[in-house]
């Protein structure tokens, strides 16, 4: 192995960590938010706008990036991270999620699911061995398991065969990797995926299966995906439990700050969502006093920052007149700024959430936080 | 008067010109080329982009933001400068060259024209005092006289109209701008233009009439809109003769980097051009080697920067194999990475410029730069 994936604890506050993780491209820290690069970027964002932000670890969809521009491509071209030009910690998620969220165009069965592109509708086949060679050439620092992950809602027994494939895919998976690195060793962390659904049995099962394969870190799949934020937030709480403290646990797709703060508290550490940069470009950005809905009328005089308690490029130059005005005449710059400071805004979140269970203060924080996020003086919308 | 309008020579080389101008919003040197931020932003560039790159002048469209946001929100707001979050010079074209590029939706008579927004069909009407007043309100440190432009090609007769009709809004819309700056001084410059299509009798009539009422300074309005690069040469030739030498010339609309060295070694101080931008949208950057259609399948593989000899930030970091799978993705951050790099090529080209009048070596270093540019050895375009 190039370099030992590990995961560091500095300290926990209750349940909440803080710690870092090594990987062969570096260390992040956690908790971690990871700006989702689906293509290869964060839309509107570059590598040099992430690092700014103090993003320290990215995520790339196996989906998007094996049909386009391929994985040999990538591996040619020297792995994710270098063809990105980010040169720091990457993950890529199984590629699950994409293909079964198009429900018109894959077809599952024990081994694996048959798809359709949406680029052009050639066929293409993903199972748990061809996964792992896919995101190995792709050669994030982090790869995901295949897994299945259920629609919500889903019946018992749906949920029930998505967590059987998972652990069936999970140990194939898991077998075919440790002889690819055992021929190759690249210093790769393979983390496996719980699914379950909302069902508290099934997560149960679900996590003690995965659990026990001793995977680098285990993530909570099958969330964000429908459900209530009490569901999520009960589902979260009796899964985690059974996820062991000498690694990384990883909550796919989430998400909100006010969920963040609640899965932290509950042990999480690492997040992914496409939240502040899709949302930047509806006119929606992230502040410190709540959602604020740029694009409305309200903003049209408005000489203020986007976040008066921001202190990002955006927010040290730009008005929200300026903004509100580009984003209206269809202007990319509109969409770069407001992805800008809300990628700014989650990574700042994520340092500041750090530093608090750091000195032991995480709940007083989150409850600061939530204090001013909600109190919501400016306007409303209906996405928070 | 704020702070005085001047042109100061800092060397002159045969025909080509090295000098800064100074205006309420400070220094530009020249010859400069300024990035055309139509509503209020280049294209896929943010204000502190433009500042890395080195462009100290940017260009506002009358037309645009007169519509959208509106000259009175831009004037309360703090003016166009302040406004773009830029805070150094600005200039505003007349409008005319939006309103008479638009014949379906334009109607135009000697004191004016009357024409409907391309937003909502709204009818509106400019003449010489409104567009004054318009561009007074956006508050840009140079603006344009309103003129007629004449498509390319227009017989005698139109283009002789234009040029009449051009003289007359200069006259008018000079008188009404004394009249304003004499009860509120700003310090802005007010330009005239010179008409004339291609007929050099016109071009003589015009920039005598226009060279006569003592603007700040003085354009060549009505090329590159469709003349071959001979026509354009020829009419510039013809035409900078009877410019005065104390004060800025600024050939409108151009252009491609061949142009712009044939103009500035006429004596031309200022351009500006959507080219760069433009072309980055649609796949073509430009480089030291020549245009690079980077969208093109011979990028695919090619882990060099988009321009070996560039040390922009993009060029710096980013591949061309990465650039153009963004491109194919229709991801936003494609367009930022080459509108980023050819903004930055056509500052650099101004800076290398000035040096070589001030060196006294202009036609050398344009035969050098030309000899690069057009020995092209990577991939070729029909857009040069």
């Amino acid at each position: 192995m190039k370099k030992e994936f590990e995961y560091v604890s500095h300290k926990v506050d209750r349940s909440a960590r803080f710690g870092e993780v090594h990987t062969p491209h570096g260390i992040f820290h956690t908790p971690a938010f990871m700006p989702v690069g689906t293509s290869g970027a964060v839309k509107a964002m570059t590598s040099s706008d992430l690092e700014e932000c103090g993003a320290e670890i990215i995520l790339g969809n196996t989906y998007h990036l094996y049909l386009r521009p391929g994985e040999k491509r990538i591996r040619d071209l020297g792995g994710l991270a270098e063809f990105n030009a980010w040169h720091k910690p990457t993950l890529t998620d199984s590629g699950g999620f994409q293909v079964f969220s198009m429900q018109d165009l894959s077809k599952v069965d024990d081994d694996g699911v048959t798809f359709r592109s949406h680029h052009d509708g050639s066929e293409h086949r993903f199972n748990a061995e061809k996964v792992i060679e896919i995101e190995r050439d792709i050669g994030a620092d982090i790869i995901m398991s295949f897994d299945q992950c259920v629609p919500y809602p889903a019946d018992k027994g749906l949920a029930a065969a998505g967590v059987r494939r998972t652990f069936d895919w999970a140990k194939k998976g898991q077998v075919h990797f440790r002889k690819l690195e055992a021929d190759n060793p690249t210093g790769t962390a393979l983390f496996g995926i719980v699914q379950g659904s909302v069902y508290p049995e099934l997560r149960k099962i679900s996590a003690e299966q995965i659990v026990a394969l001793g995977f680098d870190g285990n993530a909570i799949g099958g969330l964000a995906v429908g459900e209530s934020k009490e569901e999520m937030a009960d589902t979260l709480a009796y899964t985690i439990r059974y996820l062991p403290e000498d690694r990384p646990r990883y909550l796919m797709g989430v998400g909100y700050p006010e969920d963040i703060l609640m899965a932290v508290s509950n042990g999480v550490d690492m997040f992914d969502c496409v939240l502040p940069t899709r949302n930047a470009r509806t006119g929606m950005v992230f502040t410190s006093e709540g959602p604020l809905v740029f694009r409305n009328a309200d903003c049209a005089d408005d000489n203020r920052p986007l976040d008066p308690n921001c202190d990002c490029k955006v927010c040290r130059r730009y008005s929200r007149a300026y903004i509100r005005h580009l984003y209206n005449q269809s202007e990319i710059t509109a969409l770069i700024l407001a992805s800008y400071h809300s990628t700014y805004f989650f990574q700042n979140l994520m340092k500041d959430i750090r530093q608090a269970i750091g000195e032991g203060r995480f709940e007083v924080f989150r409850k600061d936080f939530l204090n001013r996020y909600r109190n919501q003086t400016f306007n409303s919308t209906d996405d928070a």
